[in-house]
């Protein structure tokens, strides 16, 4: 058995120590990978080993970028980290392709978060509420010395309601908490309140409810569904101006306005096309430090909200105009978290002329209709392998360890030749055995 | 402006300087951050360079391991790559917890994975699914190329059916694909069968239908929705082995199971509570190459199947005995794409002992498992921020650079005092004051 008691209490080499010797048969091997990532930099290893529990190495994820997005009439080059191929160059080419249409639009349409304390309760509703609302100051004055410098600058808590959820689960309320949180993504923030809240809460209703009707804490968390913090992107031309051709230009439109069509009304598309958006919007969240699962989980919920799961991005063509745009929550910090503690995530901040959490929403969302568009005109034009088979084609030489004679040869014959992995080991083999 | 031509087309440091002279203020500064993350060794840095595009530098996540994961009765470490603190020590302690009741047990329930062909045709349903009945061989027979391989090991293309969808949106219709891929995540397989497909079906249509009746296919493109690749992850334990004190343990298991019922009924806190699911997940599926925005996008379109979004876990106490699982699709690979080819993923499949995409399958829905399981634990007890806050707090004194004496005294001072930002911030300036 290969259990193990107060590991977390190990040194980074005692860790690695145990790991390598138990589950790998080359154990000095696998401690020369594990350090060949490490950073020759010590200090700046140990910032990184800190970020969280057990490192014992850095995962690289590839830090590209993207230039050439006009976003309401600035240039940015964004950053990217992902590690999937095209992304990044598809995100180019959708700039690029834009950038001489106008650029793309964006609009912060609203930045509520929210967090929630869930509590049961056998009290009548009416004594609830009437506790509620007497209580209510108190829980506002005693969670101050958490809000105050929030508020100093313009945040804090905007409301807290109380919510009767019994219709769907016997004697369950919420209190529903609805914050302003700046530039800071404010998780932290808003759990601090909402503990406090409880806290206040429960102590309150001690001598105001019997022992039956005392309200019980389930638990006080903040909610990653934000669906009033919301964002707009958008793009919009003369059908016209989609490609030289006139008759191209239409049939374009026609059929990327179906595609987008097929994604509001097929789920098996939905998911899909909305990942698509995720690839670009996400590489922007990790180079610049968000929490790009929280990301995630707001946009999917987002987009079942209507009842069917559903395409995040709408298009239509009305009176010669193509117009593609998406509505999409983003809760995003450009303050506390990681933006100040990883050199590259401040870098990529810089990068983007060191946003607001507000810019930053705009310059996200732009980046996920990109990665739309850019996937949307693949599929409906030439398909998406193509590009995608040229990413992967370098791959597998890399993989074969190909050198440059062989590489170019095998470039050269998938030119005119489709590329699936099996035909490209195929011809590396052909060449290597002198075929 | 600092629009760019041909940007893609210029060398790594080419890009750079463009870059750092363009955006940045210091741009040698700038330079220096980007150099200080690549790795000394060439040929790696050139591999890395190479899994995208315009990549400048490497984006560390870091990299750790969670112990004591007791699957299916065997002990697995698990590789985790994520930046969010308190993941892999919350996994590790996940682990630890039902090491001693029996551990986790995981199946795998399906693996079908789903791929379409969307197109748009005018003529009669009737007259399509006789056209589609006598083209189906040849859809199969042309594709044989590319499944040839797939096949030898034992999988391929499982069904194609035609369906209608001219209800949902006028003239649309499907060849919907069903495939197995084994131990490949199979995204490229599965576009270029689809592809091929599509060309077969549109080239034997030509001489079959009108004009007016002649099938256009919009697009070609698997679907990340893979509802029939499911696998199940469950732990299960008398209510007395919760905890120590048999009504402790009670109260702990009533709680539990509340807080899991409030998030199947609402959607604010079953986006948060899945959110955390997908912490444990995503770091397993980063660390082992796979595309963590198709894991996210199908798993959050089945929180929403049922037409409100949901919870993916669930809790029950029934006959005393308490019980906790969840069913989730997870398309994963173990072979192909990244698995193969950066050096960390591969080290990490072999710390999993070389699963295959089944096993993998199990090891990942743990993880969200044991991840939820140590989220909810938390929040129904002492809440989420006393362990948030620990993490928090030193990357707190790292951001403000502090010594060890300052460490020392900050740390001692939290262990009886709440961590917030500002707290922290006011002890350190306190001491750098000489208060």
């Amino acid at each position: 058995m290969k259990q193990v008691k107060g590991f977390s209490k190990l040194s980074k080499d005692e860790k690695i120590n145990w790991l390598t010797e138990n589950y790998f048969n080359d154990s000095s091997q696998a401690k020369q990978t594990l350090e060949r990532y490490w950073n020759q930099d010590q200090k700046l290893q140990k910032l990184h080993d800190e970020f969280t529990e057990n490192t014992i190495s850095n995962y690289y994820l590839p830090f590209g970028i993207a230039p050439n997005f006009l976003i309401n009439d600035e240039l940015y080059t964004i950053p990217m980290a992902i590690e999937e191929s095209s992304v990044v160059a598809a995100a180019s080419n959708a700039a690029k392709f834009w950038l001489e249409k106008g650029g793309f639009k964006a609009e912060v349409l609203s930045t509520q978060k929210i967090g929630q304390v869930h509590f049961t309760s056998a009290a009548k509703t009416e004594k609830l509420t009437a506790f509620f609302n007497e209580v209510q100051p108190k829980l506002i004055e005693e969670v101050k010395a958490i809000t105050k410098n929030m508020e100093k600058r313009g945040g804090g808590i905007s409301a807290i309601v109380l919510r009767n959820k019994t219709a769907d689960l016997e004697n369950y309320y919420q209190l529903h908490c609805t914050f302003e949180t700046l530039d800071a993504m404010g998780a932290n923030f808003i759990n601090s309140c909402l503990e406090q809240i409880a806290e206040t809460f429960t102590r309150e209703a001690e001598n105001y409810f019997s022992s039956e009707e005392q309200p019980e804490v389930v638990m006080s968390i903040l909610s990653n569904y934000v669906p009033q913090c919301l964002v707009r992107a958008e793009v919009s031309c003369p059908v016209q101006d989609l490609l030289p051709n006139k008759a191209d230009a239409e049939k374009f439109a026609h059929k990327f306005v179906e595609a987008v069509k097929i994604a509001k009304i097929e789920p098996y598309r939905a998911v899909t096309h909305n990942k698509g958006i995720m690839n670009g919007i996400d590489a922007v969240v990790l180079a610049t430090g968000n929490d790009f699962r929280a990301i995630e989980a707001c946009a999917h919920a987002y987009a079942a909200k209507d009842g069917s799961y559903s395409s995040l991005t709408d298009a239509s063509v009305e009176n010669g105009v193509f117009k593609f745009w998406m509505e999409i929550p983003l809760a995003l910090g450009t303050v506390g978290g990681l933006t100040s503690l990883h050199p590259l995530v401040k870098l990529a901040l810089e990068m983007l002329q060191k946003p607001s959490a507000k810019e930053l929403m705009k310059i996200v969302a732009v980046a996920g209709l990109a990665q739309n568009f850019a996937a949307l005109r693949s599929l409906t034009t030439v398909g998406i392998q193509q590009g995608h088979m040229k990413m992967h084609l370098m791959n597998i030489l890399n993989q074969f360890e190909a050198n440059e004679n062989e590489r170019q040869q095998v470039i050269e014959h998938f030119k005119s030749n489709t590329v699936s992995h099996s035909a490209v080991v195929e011809i590396i083999e052909g060449l290597r055995n002198g075929n």
